[in-house]
């Protein structure tokens, strides 16, 4: 777990969170497991279940809570926070509430594990101190990614690339092959490209695709089936997204032409996102083309959600949300048409919002590729 | 998302976790991420921003809320429970409180993201509803495991000690290769023998080893280092978790009567493990001799942890925990010894109490075994 980021990074970032605190009236700001804590320490907890915890309070210094075991893994950060670790026999949940008088408003981090909030409501019942989501403070950080954060993306976005056009031309085999096998030959590509980690790589063939998260299986994929690979990994601690759809053999004109008016869609949402524009203008613009083909019952998710550190995260392309769009808002565009017990299609690229127009961060072909 | 278990199984387990609800004055129960949801209903939720949430009122039929476009992954089965897919502009935590009068006394899952607790708060205060650990109503059923549990985790057991067998056996290249390089290789091979998903597998060469969770990176293992292993993955929904070291080339004497207290310390744990003793006991009988020879200052960490569906979940075997152990109850046996700046080393075994005494499901060579 070492870091390249600089020190005076986290420096930074922590005096931002702690503006970010005194702007949203927060008191004390509680991270663990999840993309908060190696944002501001550099420091990625285990997901387990002894608690390793950034406390943050607004005027005070911050306080690494951590698992004795797990210290020598911290890099440390001079300045930017101290070390408490506990032992085996201490109680970790105690020891936090004792680092902060109790506050008035406390955010927590959305991944973080219940049982530690619900050990802490025992110290800070709900009635004295109102609990947020760590996202209230954060997010004015985060949602906005610096130089080094896009061009982080762009990596893993090529990356992704380049595995997608190992896939359009054919070095991917298929027919034959169960969705699972496709999977993990997909999960180790993007390794083999760069990536740390892989996320995810669905692949879904025939009627599996109409499931928008079909888990891979035992399917054996055949001749004339559409299949959907959608797939990511982190890779330098920033998270590639995308979504290809080929066709084994020439596609039925219904699937032709469905794909055509996804094609679009797609495009339309990723032409939406510009600086100023409402989020939900991006999805707007993707369903209204769909819903006018006459395909708008067939698209059942949102059209798109925010990347960066996780894999989702904020800002999220959906009806209802107004936030404006602002530079460096990283997000996926990603329709589909679900037709169940049939075929289901996706078209996913990550765009970033530049002042300059929307930056695609995949630039893979968005042709129905027709294989075989 | 298939399951094997059969419909009766599920609701023979909702039927005693209402019972346990009844013992143990909870009201409502709430389970997401984890596996208390595919222990009860044999569904896996994906952890995504979007709630998928069991919710079982005690006296009430239990409902699956569950996103729209993953509902389809579910299997249903029939009387255990009613599925609740929600749109893409619904709250779902509203729907969640909405399906139960607001409780006196609600149980949450450990994993669960701490944000839809945050946003429950906001639906029933601690004030008048008091959050307790599902653990409160799941140990009853979950940590005595029964015939079918524990052959599974005997079948994960014997896969990875086919792992540490080519280990032992030098089928596992070490020297010249990165701690990363052979961290991959040791997960490919628990794949390969039967694991669906690798857990862990650290490794740790050298001076590297005195850090008991180290992150497996990019030294080069070196003739003559200390390496230890600890690996684990999820088979059949169970999990395996075993540590071996191998000394490449003959230890120095230090390390090799450091081993003999370990290999002591470790057999005296597993024999401590028997049905109505103190779960501390485990603890203290590894201790003992680690303390006695000297050692016990760099024996850092508990003994051990339960295991099942989770790689770590209760009883835990540390100081302080009095819980006896019964039939079924699985844990691991992990005394380890870390001098640090110089080596660590760790022998671990997962052992299920049983009326005729302790049964390892680890047989792997427990001894510091040489290569090269």
């Amino acid at each position: 777990m070492t870091t390249t980021v600089p020190t005076a990074v986290f420096l930074d970032r922590l005096a931002r969170a702690r503006a970010s605190m005194r702007a949203s009236g927060v008191d004390a700001l509680l991270v663990s497991v999840g993309s908060d804590l190696p944002y501001l320490t550099g420091y990625e907890a285990m997901p387990l279940e002894r608690l390793t915890m950034l406390v943050v309070p607004r005027d005070g210094d911050a306080t690494l809570v951590i698992p004795r075991l797990e210290a020598p893994r911290v890099v440390e950060q001079p300045g930017a926070f101290t070390m408490r670790p506990w032992d085996e026999t201490d109680d970790p949940v105690a020891i936090v509430a004792d680092l902060v008088a109790r506050p008035a408003v406390a955010a927590v981090g959305d991944t973080m594990w219940a049982r530690f909030l619900v050990d802490l409501l025992g110290h800070w019942p709900s009635s004295s101190t109102r609990f947020v989501r760590s996202t209230t403070v954060m997010n004015a950080l985060r949602m906005c990614k610096d130089a080094a954060e896009i061009a982080a993306l762009q990596a893993a976005g090529a990356a992704a690339d380049r595995v997608a056009a190992q896939l359009h031309a054919g070095e991917i085999a298929l027919v034959g092959r169960t969705e699972a096998e496709v999977s993990a030959d997909i999960g180790a590509r993007l390794i083999a490209e760069g990536h740390d980690v892989v996320n995810f790589a669905i692949v879904a063939a025939g009627e599996n695709a109409a499931s928008p998260h079909h888990h891979a299986g035992g399917h054996v994929i055949r001749d004339g089936e559409l299949v959907l690979c959608d797939f990511g990994g982190t890779m330098d601690g920033y998270c590639s997204d995308i979504t290809r759809c080929v066709s084994l053999g020439a596609p039925p004109a219904e699937v032709a032409d469905a794909y055509a008016v996804l094609h679009e869609a797609q495009a339309a949402g990723v032409a939406a996102g510009v600086v100023g524009a409402a989020c939900h203008e991006v999805d707007r613009a993707a369903r209204r083309i769909i819903t006018d083909a006459g395909f708008g019952q067939y698209f059942i998710h949102r059209t798109g959600h925010g990347i960066g550190m996780e894999a989702h995260e904020d800002p999220y392309m959906v009806e209802g949300n107004t936030l404006p769009i602002a530079p460096g808002h990283a997000f996926s565009v990603e329709p589909g048409i679900y037709v169940a017990g049939r075929w289901g299609m996706r078209l996913e690229d990550i765009v970033v919002a530049t002042v300059d127009g929307p930056l695609p961060m995949n630039v893979a072909d968005h042709a129905l590729v027709t294989l075989g």
